[in-house]
């Protein structure tokens, strides 16, 4: 095959969903046979954290996406990483691969099917590109970083079904808002809710009536990936939310058997685990869910935590239903990577961290907003507030906004443009935060570094208790504003610092010489 | 005796302390003798909780405090109360009495010595004055009202010591603050803290060097009394907090002995209870007293639950050390009347209610101001606020000011003048409460009255699900600035209503023809 004969997959993918068309208005309920006879090959060449994929023709009589178990075994020396494959349509397999270690990786298949077994070849593993840092990890207890150890932190927003609504439009504008935004992580649904008609589901069929869930769609995959590797390139975590109770009986995708939910999980974790920038979250909301108990959850999540080769994060995020009776959900449980928090107070930070020693995220902390809905309605300043309390405490919270408007869906419902206070001032945050220490407590606690954030407090003045024998630069911080205002000379032991006597602000304390914060150290 | 030689007790009182310090001047170190020959003759009547007061005269050698036990039976038809009297001072002795039904009322004394012991006599209780409600008590499990069922609403402050500082100016100016402001409670300490050096103490002496803890002041009980009546001539309830933490080891009055306790409760009790706007708070902040464990405390509130004869309201107020591992005082206990809570979250009254099924309190919330102390420094607004949540949730709160001021101590230490936004807020909240029912929760069941608080959300919109068969009127109330708008027509069944999408609003709804609650039903 010459360079020039090379087709790639997504050409592939637009003349069989040009035929597609074609033939539907041609010849309405017969199917269009198509007979491939070129795939694309497979890359030599993979960086690190990258995906090498292979796609092989397989069977595609019966239900191939049941019927047919194609597994892969990538070697690299000692290193043996077994991923599953899985059907994509029209004949067509592909086992995807996330190479974490750079040098000649082998592999070889194993499958049902005789054609598809015993494949097999080689490909090196690169370098990774400047700005690929791997997956995302935990890091020292309550943090993260990424796994070549380039400090991260969360600055999350949701769109929960932005990639649903087969609106390409809205969703390029989406993509434009995160890119400008501070955002770095969105939490985002695969299964629709009660009363959404998208154009494509996970599951073959459109609509409730005809949703099959013996088969997928590889329709709905090739889209979903093809955003979040678009969220990829922008930097951006996808935390993918795999269930949630919103079905209300009408999908029934919140009550499926053990089997089906497996079933569902196998085939996202084989088209998705390999997305460096995935997180799972098993559940949003969980419970709220009837259909499931909390050992139905611990099972799930068992069962991803076994079947995804990469350990990307894994948490659960609760709904507000157990608060008065119950405790949250036990995020000590060893197959929890980090607490996927849905509270209001910011305060409880400190106490989710000393109870279960994760990283604390506040996945819903409320939303800004004016919906008439408890949940979608603070002000910016509120919201902003909370990120820097639930901050303050050495946890992280995520963004949200539901302006309820005529003419379009709320930003959590379907993204698109920001209108609220608080993003901005959640980039100001940011921006603070990561000129200071990857673990700002514990800098705090070694004596190098202070962020001391007043609340709904007003001071006119406060008394440091700084270490002696050191000194420290001091500024005062507007949260509101978003003003960093430094004090003259230096401070040392115990002085007083005059405050503006008002809410919302903060004091930044750096020993001197710090002032750089991280940049000095990287 | 004719009625031009009638000598009033108080004129007495001023004589002597003009004698003394005449002495004292002219005789430095030599005690005054006086000789009295008239004490002021018993009243024939007194109002329905008004103060019968017997003053005798009696032995005044050795520590009469101490060695002298003088009670009197009063007795109406079979009612008999039987109230301890106190020693005042110069060898005349006291007993007081608060009669609460109307009619003729016998008395005897019973003393140790028997010159007091076996006088007797009669008065007539006659019908209170019109501002004369009675006592404070608690009505309908989580409310207050006077004894004669006038409804009553704490809306509290707080003034530590105003009455300590010898300030008379201030405390004259402290009541003329109170008159013109929405409070109908002061808690207000008995005991001087740390670093205080006040003219009068409770006991004898007047600094930690020479406070002799085995006999009172009787000047400075006069002064407090007067104080108290001053609260009760303004329809001011005097919440009495007889012990608290503040006293680090300067005075010892938090770390007495059993009986040293008991000792100084009597004496308070027998001058105090017949005060008919007298709270006892047994403690401020019990849990931060290393001296007393919770089964003291629950010991002395039982001590004054049997030895008040008068069944005032009685509680105790927690610091917030226990959080995180305790919980508050266990208020269900059977000696405590209501819940004076600390804590900084309204959200829990809720809470609170359910557990203890007892009138939530919230003496403590955090204070206006700009103090650098956590507890002393949040805005005018958040205050309000969190009036606001506590009385949506059925519970009363309690004002208090921290603003710092070169030249004065705060208003929670020594009253004086507000400067803060809330105290305002609060007489514009009272007058939404007292429109309304005094039950407002229950009247919510009955479908008849709801007072929705949206706090920190800010809703473009809110759906109202009403009662059906019924109209109601309802009204938009921004709790900052303080407006009530109606809204046009009538409402029913499940109704749409538009909202300015702002925080801090409200909506009070009534059936139409009860718009003038309270009136109307009275």
């Amino acid at each position: 095959m010459k360079p020039s004969d090379y087709v790639t997959e997504s050409t592939i993918a637009r003349k069989i969903r040009f035929l597609s068309v074609i033939n539907a208005r041609l010849y309405p309920g017969k199917e269009l046979l198509i007979e491939l006879t070129e795939l694309p090959k497979p890359p030599t060449n993979v960086e690190k954290w990258g995906i090498f994929e292979l796609s092989l023709f397989g069977p595609s009589e019966g239900n191939p996406y049941q019927e047919v178990h194609l597994t892969a075994r990538f070697q690299y020396k000692n290193r043996i990483v077994e991923p599953e494959g899985f059907y994509d349509g029209n004949g067509v397999y592909r086992i995807r691969f996330m190479p974490d270690e750079v040098g000649v990786w082998r592999y070889i298949t194993s499958c049902s099917s005789p054609e598809l077994d015993g494949r097999h070849g080689e490909f090196t593993c690169t370098e990774p590109s400047p700005s690929n840092h791997g997956p995302v990890r935990v890091k020292d207890g309550y943090h993260f970083a990424y796994e070549d150890g380039t400090a991260y932190m969360p600055f999350g927003t949701t769109c929960y079904h932005w990639t649903h609504h087969g609106d390409e439009r809205n969703e390029e504008l989406t993509l434009q808002t995160l890119e400008a935004s501070p955002f770095n992580k969105v939490r985002m649904c695969l299964l629709p809710t009660r009363g959404m008609r998208p154009p494509r589901i996970v599951f073959a069929g459109t609509g409730p009536e005809d949703a099959d869930r013996t088969r997928f769609n590889p329709a709905f995959f090739a889209h979903l990936e093809k955003r979040i590797a678009d969220l990829g390139r922008l930097g951006i975590e996808a935390d993918l939310i795999l269930f949630h109770p919103y079905d209300k009986g009408e999908w029934g995708f919140d009550g499926m058997d053990r089997e089906s939910d497996q079933y569902y999980l196998r085939y996202v974790i084989a088209r998705l685990a390999a997305f460096r920038n995935v997180w799972w979250s098993l559940s949003n909301e969980y419970d709220f869910n009837k259909c499931k108990t909390v050992e139905d959850w611990d099972r799930l999540l068992q069962f991803v935590q076994r079947r995804d080769p990469y350990r990307h994060l894994r948490s659960i995020h609760n709904g507000t239903k157990m608060y008065e009776s119950s405790p949250l959900y036990d995020f000590s449980k060893p197959w929890i990577t980090h607490q996927s928090i849905q509270h209001w107070d910011p305060e409880l930070t400190t106490e989710w961290r000393r109870a279960n020693r994760k990283p604390v995220v506040i996945d819903e902390i409320s939303y800004e907003g004016n919906s008439p809905r408890r949940w979608g309605n603070i002000s910016g300043e509120e919201m902003t507030h909370r990120f820097w309390e639930t901050m303050a405490r050495g946890g992280y919270v995520t963004h949200g906004e539901a302006y309820i408007d005529p003419d379009k869906l709320a930003w959590i419902s379907s993204g698109g443009t920001l209108r609220g206070e608080s993003a901005e001032r959640m980039a100001f945050l940011r921006r603070i935060m990561e000129e200071g220490p990857a673990d700002w407590l514990q800098a705090a606690e070694d004596g190098d570094y202070y962020l001391n954030y007043f609340g709904r407090h007003q001071h006119a003045y406060c008394e440091l208790s700084l270490p002696m024998g050191a000194e420290y630069a001091v500024e005062i911080i507007d949260a509101w504003k978003m003003t960093v205002t430094p004090l003259c000379g230096t401070f040392s032991g115990t002085s007083r610092v005059e405050l503006p006597g008002k809410p919302y602000t903060a004091l930044r304390i750096r020993k001197s010489g710090q002032a750089a914060g991280r940049e000095e150290r990287a």
